[in-house]
């Protein structure tokens, strides 16, 4: 695996300014936070310019109109073939190679999942050698860091090379985002042995195996649900069933305990006197699980950097989105999926033969 | 629905005593006390008889003998064809009807989960118009009570048919277990509209639908992960690799949050002391979200109740797994699977045509 510097030009991010339930008034003032954290990036900020007129005087900014916006609730036919002037479509448009190099490095909007996959795929077309795209996101874990976790719910009937595509994607999204040039890969399974699980699970493990042997990836073997909180490998590969699965649960769980935690604290005097004396405490307890501390979900597998906030990202939260699609830009992420995937071809049954030496992928904004 | 009055007579149940990861040690303990807290309630003690002496004394009481056991890590093979006597074997036997009725009423074994489960299946057989049995648990939420899931693992490749009997099984545990007649029943998918999911899961969707058309079932519709422990429904059916992804999960989670709180709360003198401050609350905190409380997983789909403690189970946990035990065959739990697999028969498609006028159900112990 060849090592891949950072960046050293200005990155430049397209934003959804008008994405999300709250807009411009989430996303802007998220946008000044980060441009005063980063000296060295800069923003396209999409939206109705009516919407977006305070930051006309803004340092290493442009304002790029937009006339439309694809709301949470519209179908993602809507959004594909209505709504053609979107600030969705014309922040994702900023990051698709034309003739020449893209406006922007990677896009981050918070606007509804399904319509941000299916135009981030219809204008940008996956890479040669990926089927479909995945959405990759970050779960918190004892290690104190993140485990990755693909696919959490673009893909509901994943195959075997589907799973190996995706731990492809995601071995560069760990490398881009923690500088780890090796992450360990697990694949998600009802028990650790090599015979649990269905058959696509079982010819998955065999598919890692093999890349594993042939120093394509760092294949760990079978987890399980709790080994992505415990942290036992960087990577969690999984059908986006499973994963889309796995996350709510764990958001579940999460709200189950907080709530309880809540109730037992308010619900009797001496529970409330108990809270004031334990408030620093439970206050670091609450920061350490911070949901928003790890918004910002990867779409991987297309010709161009598309991150996701979640739509109820408040400022703080949308700021962690830019910034994860701030680290995946001058990380080289685009670059380190496209050299772990020509790595990967030979151990890839289903790809086109012809693809390693057609250079495959599309140009980037110029790289030093 | 007809109502099923509970037994009057005595509940018996079958305990192997020697499973789990602590034998006769947890087992005995929790028989006792089990025993004490149910004076209508017999027990078969089944195990090496060496090892069950302290019980020969017991009132309500029998040791039955068996002269091997299936440790937790025996493959199914050697359970199932070489171990045949084995305590786990023998204390299933006990609810297996010959010619005549059934020694006890429902069998509990912390022994290992696929062994049981094969050996359980090999000597029970299946119900008719049940294909596969499922396992079935509880877990707490917010509502205070507990939402039951199944299938948490028995099964990794379910079709829809599986799913429809799964609902059926699972409705007729809520009512045995809780008392509610007409149980509310989830889907689990991965949002909420009838057009999400795989192909399995729409057409599962179709069928319950149609079952709760003709009032078999009280279909809810589609649930997500999280609607787990927010109690959104009774009842959530789910594939088993599923199931078992989002319970282990759930574990990861609690864990993760669990081992947050005892580091915020000791890692230093201010958490310490807020601690012992906090700790009537967080005790409090603890025992609700002790696992142990809803420990007893249900083998469903069988011609026989058997139960499943987790083997890590202590005294306590054991006990409560007892105690579920106890309570499904006092509200005879088989009689009312049986009865609503009858009822649920014209929309369950690929089940047997002459079944229900086959009778079916195996002669169980007098009902009262």
């Amino acid at each position: 695996m060849n090592a891949f510097p950072p960046l050293t030009r200005p990155v430049r991010l397209s934003v959804d300014c008008m994405g999300g339930d709250h807009g411009p008034s989430v996303t802007l003032p998220a946008c000044k936070a980060f441009l005063a954290q980063h000296p060295g990036a800069e923003l396209l900020l999409v939206g109705l310019e009516a919407d977006l007129r305070e930051a006309q005087v803004w340092q290493r900014c442009r304002i790029v109109p937009a006339s439309e916006v694809v709301t949470m609730d519209d179908p993602v036919e809507v959004a594909l073939r209505k709504k053609r002037d979107s600030s969705m479509r014309v922040a994702i448009q900023q990051v698709k190679a034309g003739d020449g190099e893209p406006a922007a490095d990677a896009c981050v909007s918070a606007g509804n999942t399904g319509a941000l996959m299916a135009v981030a795929r219809y204008l940008l077309k996956t890479l040669d050698g990926i089927d479909r795209p995945a959405i990759a996101s970050l779960l918190p874990n004892h290690s104190g860091g993140y485990t990755k976790v693909l696919d959490l719910g673009a893909n509901v009937d994943c195959s075997a090379e589907h799973l190996l595509q995706f731990a492809v994607m995601g071995s560069a999204l760990v490398s881009a985002l923690d500088g780890t040039e090796r992450p360990t890969v697990g694949l998600l399974n009802i028990g650790e042995e090599a015979i649990k699980g269905n058959d696509v699970i079982k010819r998955a493990g065999d598919l890692l195996r093999e890349a594993d042997a042939r120093q394509v990836l760092n294949f760990h073997g079978n987890v399980e649900g709790n080994d992505i909180f415990k942290g036992t490998t960087d990577l969690v590969v999984c059908d986006g069933f499973v994963g889309n699965v796995a996350l709510k649960t764990a958001e579940g769980v999460a709200g189950l305990m907080a709530g309880i935690l809540v109730q037992e604290f308010t619900g009797s005097l001496y529970g409330k006197l108990a809270a004031l004396v334990a408030m620093p405490v439970l206050r670091r307890f609450k920061r350490r699980l911070d949901h928003r501390r790890y918004n910002g979900a990867a779409l991987l597998g297309l010709r161009g950097l598309v991150f996701k906030s979640h739509g109820s990202a408040d400022a703080f939260a949308f700021e962690q989105a830019l910034n994860r699609a701030y680290d995946a830009a001058r990380n080289r992420l685009l670059d380190r999926v496209h050299d772990r995937i020509i790595a990967a071809m030979p151990a890839m049954s289903g790809a086109q033969p012809e693809f390693a030496s057609a250079g495959g992928l599309p140009p980037s904004r110029q790289a030093a």
